[in-house]
């Protein structure tokens, strides 16, 4: 059964190929809709609580965006300082709360794993936005969706991904589900900062081809995508190891005109300084309709999750 | 008259039987309602405020579930940090521009009495969500749905109440309403947390049979209903005194086995320890089937004030 | 061309006469349709962004009504902390991030210039909220639709404004709507915060007939509106000049009975102590219906810069 009806989406190694692609196609769908109105009547008097216990933009005002134009409303917190949190309640008890007021739960937590003790306990469909270092499954789908619509096809796409990608979420999910599209993926980061051996081995096993280097010019020679992450200061624990590492790569304009001017260049966002702006107005530079991409992403798994779309 | 149309909700005491009776039938079509859909249209077009100078999650939470589900929209804030009263401006000034804008308030705010300033200036009813160590009516009253969901009925019904009663605005108006339905009442406390004398000795004024201990297993022997409360951290301007009392009662699920099998164990939550987490799963565990109570009782309450229902 | 549609509303200076009737004739009939329904369904699915970098009650409160009453929804923040600034993100990264999302953004920043920034970069309309002590026209043309309900008119009226006229955005973008309706303006501020120079020079060059007076009492008898603000701290370096001048202008009761009975008393809010509450109930203190009349007014621009109407 490829049905996402009930079900949770918790990490990016949870889909079929033809899950993904179900997804995939909704959420086209919907982008098509989209073109001729300015919201939908699908979810109708749907509640979504949108929990996030960590800072967010696109994250949540995606999600957000996605309920109203399907027509549902939205609960929920953008901080937890505001909350019975601050009173020492359990993340248990909040789910368990919430759940009883709500028919699908977005969330947001600094622990790994957070996500899924939600699920164990909440009845309603519970919608990982990223769960501290641990995964960001539904970014990865909209990362994915920005690929195909950029490139018309994912199949057979080299994907270097550079920065962080020790405590990277979205790098985390996305390699789970790249891997069923035959993708070539070359791993960029600073050696403290490295993919987990655990992932590249378990990649490897699973016969994707994997590459590691240091080297992010020689790496965007043979690149069709380059998907740029941020060294996130809020994973360190030293500020100084922060400073030695925070410029590692900077993507400049003149590096993609020089050595790969039809790249297609991702970026999950926020970012600070590792992709200059003078990039943003190239062709390729798709970060900000990968944000876009977000929305009709975000409606595809709350249409599919609840039901009304299968 | 038993109309609530057009009133403020305030106080625990302000309610005749027969007004007590009408919210709980409401909000039990209300239930029954939203078994067959997601939402009603009965308030499409009012918007709410829900105005939270204190940390809350189910009842801000709940209050916004009930005006979604109702068809209505929610302007607010969860914290008074990013409102205009960190440039000075008063509680009453923020009141009466709010209420130019929204068709019904709800508020929570940490000074006893804040409710009632705020409904003598605004035109539009106000639903008091918790005035510090005041009062918390619409509390009391899912709480009261909760006993006669629960129990089938309320009258005669023997509650034991137990935790910080001094401070506990919840169980202050939960008593006011409880006398209406002949129930026998058994106040737990430690010596500095006991229920204010002048409540006490107003209820047996009233012929209420009244009883206080602090020996909780003593009380449970003969309780249909423990109402456990949190010790209120946040009430306590000596630390050590919190400390000294937090651990006072603490019910386990050996206690509900050994003592009283059968008892229904409510709490308005959020817990930090005072119930053990092993109790959630008995038969009589009700706190987070209380929770969704809030929903239907908020709703009854919203539909009333604003005389769509009467 | 009068046409607000696609526009961004960013200066008090922006508008003709024309567009000034325009926005006072649709707001007019705002209010009136709002007398019989509670809302409508003129901008059904549209999304509005309300990005609040900086504390407010009224201007974000009522910004999110507007869209409510007329069909649509909301999404967004109310301070930067919780969002991804707080990761190091620039304005124009979340503005274009935002833009994605949503139909129409308003917006409050604390830097002069901000708003103009965001316009350059968003293609969707922005409406400005207040930039630092920059410009905020919403509220000027609140503050216009004000006078014209309570005096009929506005041409030739006599407008005394007083307080922070340097720093006050209110009236910064005021007194370049007031100039198209022949209005004599009596600036009222001590010596350090007088209003900037070249904007009295400026207006004078246009044939605006204006006066500037340190005497409040003085200018008041010959007032048909005084146009009261707050000494506002935020904008002050050094704490002890706040301190010097924030009880520079004090409106009490006895003075508006004693020289100017007729008076009318506006004020953006939130006040300080700069009008004593005993003015409050005075038949001529339009301060909090003036609040209200935001909520039309924006209701206004929301449908005209998004084509609704024309």
């Amino acid at each position: 059964m490829n049905t996402l009806k009930g079900q949770d989406i918790l990490d990016g190694s949870q889909f079929s190929r033809d899950q993904l692609d179900l997804i995939m196609n909704v959420a086209e769908d919907f982008k098509r809709r989209l073109e001729n109105s300015k919201g939908l009547d699908l979810l109708k008097g749907y509640v979504l609580a949108a929990l996030f216990f960590e800072p967010s933009t696109r994250t949540r005002l995606s999600f957000e965006t996605a309920i109203h134009r399907l027509g549902g409303s939205v609960i929920g917190f953008s901080s937890a300082e505001s909350t019975s949190v601050a009173k020492g309640e359990t993340l248990e008890d909040t789910i368990r709360t919430v759940d009883q007021y709500v028919d699908l739960i977005a969330m947001r937590h600094p622990a790994i794993g957070s996500a899924v003790r939600a699920a164990q306990i909440a009845e309603h469909p519970v919608l990982n936005g990223g769960d501290g270092a641990g995964q960001h499954p539904t970014q990865a789908l909209l990362d994915l969706y920005t690929i195909r619509a950029e490139r018309g096809k994912v199949d057979g796409t080299t994907i270097v991904l550079c920065g962080d990608l020790k405590n990277g979420r979205t790098v985390h999910s996305g390699v789970e589900i790249y891997k069923h599209y035959q993708c070539k993926l070359v791993f960029v980061a600073p050696e403290q900062l490295r993919m987990p051996s655990e992932v590249t081995e378990k990649l490897i096993a699973q016969g994707i081809t994997v590459e590691e280097t240091t080297d992010l010019p020689a790496a965007l020679k043979k690149a069709d995508v380059l998907y740029m992450t941020r060294i996130q200061k809020e994973r360190f624990t030293d500020p100084e190891e922060y400073e030695r590492l925070k410029d590692s790569y900077i993507l400049t304009r003149e590096m993609v005109e020089t050595i790969n001017p039809r790249l297609i260049v991702l970026h999950p966002l926020p970012r600070v300084n590792e992709i200059t702006t003078d990039v943003d107005n190239l062709a390729g530079a798709a970060y900000f309709r990968q944000a876009r991409n977000g929305v009709f992403t975000r409606m595809a798994l709350l249409a599919l999750v609840s039901g009304k779309i299968s």
